[in-house]
């Protein structure tokens, strides 16, 4: 059966998309105002599956690049995501016939399901992070090897260029320089062909994010809605103790600490972060690090706590899943593993429902603690 | 006659270049081997006049662009030249068959003949400024009105982006980020329909510049050939006494003083300089202000001295010269006139052979100066 997006579903895709952003992303507010109103204005989009697109098919990868909180304020111009489909169907030679998010994570989840009403497209029931990360280069089609040398950037004034990079590494550092100097946010763009999305995507996402979505806001607990459709942990209910957070380099830096509550109150979790949620550690034991999702929820809401918006106080749930394999992959850990944000452990694939080893660590310290102490 | 350029003509050219730089364009030595290797390699180049272009020719308007001092370690790549032709071609439709410097003033003023030799081009005899200008937008094209919205640039590893910018300012703007995040120097390419030609160039200015360097190489008195062959008046013969100077916001700016020697010794002469020279001084009144040119010239050998290398006891002499016809219009000095560079005076064109009105003003000061102490 084919399934369209319509503007009913936006509350929960952005509801979504905010889970899977694990603390970054972009808050999703301003633009699911608008992509309710492009779906009013243009009709429902088609949602098509990777297993649907013909070698006929092309595929436009979509982002907002720049700083987040600039993009709260900032609203894009509507003829930015025309400009962009023009100039990568005339740079490309190929016609265009569906668009895929970047990241389904937090605002840029959200967006391309309005941009897709906008142009005629359909939107492809995928992305290339599967959840949220800082950089151009951390995408699946970068650990697949698909070749990502033509970029088209657009401004909210009007300019637009047409990039061609000799590597990833390059290309995050011109993307970065036009969008800064473009009031540090633009939209950008890349292609995929249809024979190179399969292996190269992470698959599903978007009907995902609206399914965890829907399951979040029509529950009665929303933290356990959100467990059991994500399959993920909740490592923790608890409450912020404390925050420490600087913006350094353009990214959010620092960490947050939650002690639990209720039957759980000798516990003390940190949260490490850049944008994202990156690592979780108590008693000096790491719990989960990326590529796994980690995403701090409002313990009655459920509603995704973005990194630049935790405070003392808060009482919050954190939750766990595991990442799409591609992640857990050779390429893919050394793309957005552990050691790419600076942080020198191995990686341990995190399972839901398994015991947290720091858990345990925790309850061996607490029997030998009146020995050792 | 059509002309050729040969690798004998180069160290004129250069030379000729560096006076027409007046103070700034970036330093000659670099580029001038370059061009003189290209010209040996690919044999001489034609040099066509405006006149001599027909509807079916299009030029491609180059330079580099970024910090003149990267300019002088940061030897550019060989592919650069020929990865904006081939990107100019494909986004604008049009085989290019002619290349123009964007600047004769300076290095910008002698790479373009080795370009046009490795591309298998003509040059063409014009360019865009007659002089050297620090911005983008300081370009006789942009007083002429014609549009320059498409522009090609390439980094020295390999990056290229084609910008479609919506005015110069804008241009300017995310031209200098590129620059910047390719490591503060890139090549830069804009074109021109040879119908918007006429009128939008400054003609005649390659030629010029090698006909001005012969004349000084060959002369037992360089700077009076100089002055003969530009037209030009000696203002000064002096000595440098005082250099100010900083680098800010990616310019040169600040002031030299000349004192002048033998008969002139009680001359006092200021220049105000911004990577170019723009105002002469003397007893407060203006003698010369942009768009008319002044250089700074080496009193022994004729040779020019760049702004970056003026330094206190230098012997020189300070000439002044008419600039285009097209600088002294409106839309010209609203573009390049004193007040483009912060300088709240009026414009006065320069004559040259006319008595310095500060010459006149200081003779009366020197006259009443004993009543009025």
């Amino acid at each position: 059966m084919t399934r369209h997006i319509t503007s009913d579903d936006v509350p929960a895709l952005a509801a979504g998309a905010a889970i899977f952003g694990t603390g970054g992303g972009g808050a999703v507010t301003t633009s699911q105002f608008g992509v309710a109103a492009a779906l009013d204005l243009h009709g429902p989009v088609r949602l098509r599956r990777v297993g649907e697109l013909t070698p006929d098919d092309a595929v436009i990868v979509m982002a907002g690049i720049g700083a987040p909180t600039v993009g709260i304020e900032m609203l894009p111009s509507a003829e930015q995501p025309e400009t962009l489909l023009r100039e990568m169907e005339r740079a490309s030679g190929r016609r265009i016939t569906a668009v895929m998010a970047t990241e389904i994570g937090g605002t840029n989840g959200v967006g391309p399901v309005g941009w897709a009403a906008q142009l005629g497209l359909d939107v492809l029931d995928a992305d290339g992070m599967g959840r949220a990360f800082p950089e151009a280069t951390m995408v699946a089609m970068n650990v697949a090897g698909v070749p990502r040398n033509l970029t088209v950037l657009s401004d909210v004034v009007g300019n637009v260029t047409v990039m061609r990079t000799i590597d990833a590494t390059w290309l995050e550092r011109h993307v970065r320089a036009f969008s800064v100097a473009g009031g540090s946010l633009c939209l950008g763009a890349s292609m995929l062909d249809a024979a190179d999305v399969p292996g190269a995507v992470i698959e599903g996402t978007v009907s995902r994010a609206i399914e965890v979505g829907h399951a979040m806001l029509g529950a009665q607990d929303p933290v356990a809605a959100l467990s059991r459709t994500l399959d993920a942990s909740v490592l923790v209910n608890g409450k912020i103790v404390d925050v420490s957070r600087r913006t350094e380099g353009g990214f959010v830096r620092g960490s947050v600490t939650i002690a639990g509550t209720g039957a759980e109150r000798d516990r003390l979790l940190r949260v490490e972060l850049q944008n994202e949620n990156l690592v979780v550690l108590e008693d000096g034991e790491v719990l989960v690090s990326v590529p796994d999702l980690v995403t701090l929820v409002d313990s009655e809401t459920g509603h995704a706590i973005s990194t630049e918006l935790l405070r003392f106080g808060q009482r919050v749930s954190v939750l766990a899943w595991a990442c799409d394999p591609l992640w857990r992959t050779e390429r893919g850990l050394e793309i957005a593993g552990p050691p790419a944000f600076g942080y020198d452990i191995p990686y341990v694939p995190f399972e839901p429902g398994r015991t947290a080893p720091g858990a345990a660590g925790r309850e061996g310290a607490t029997t030998t603690s009146g020995a050792t102490a």
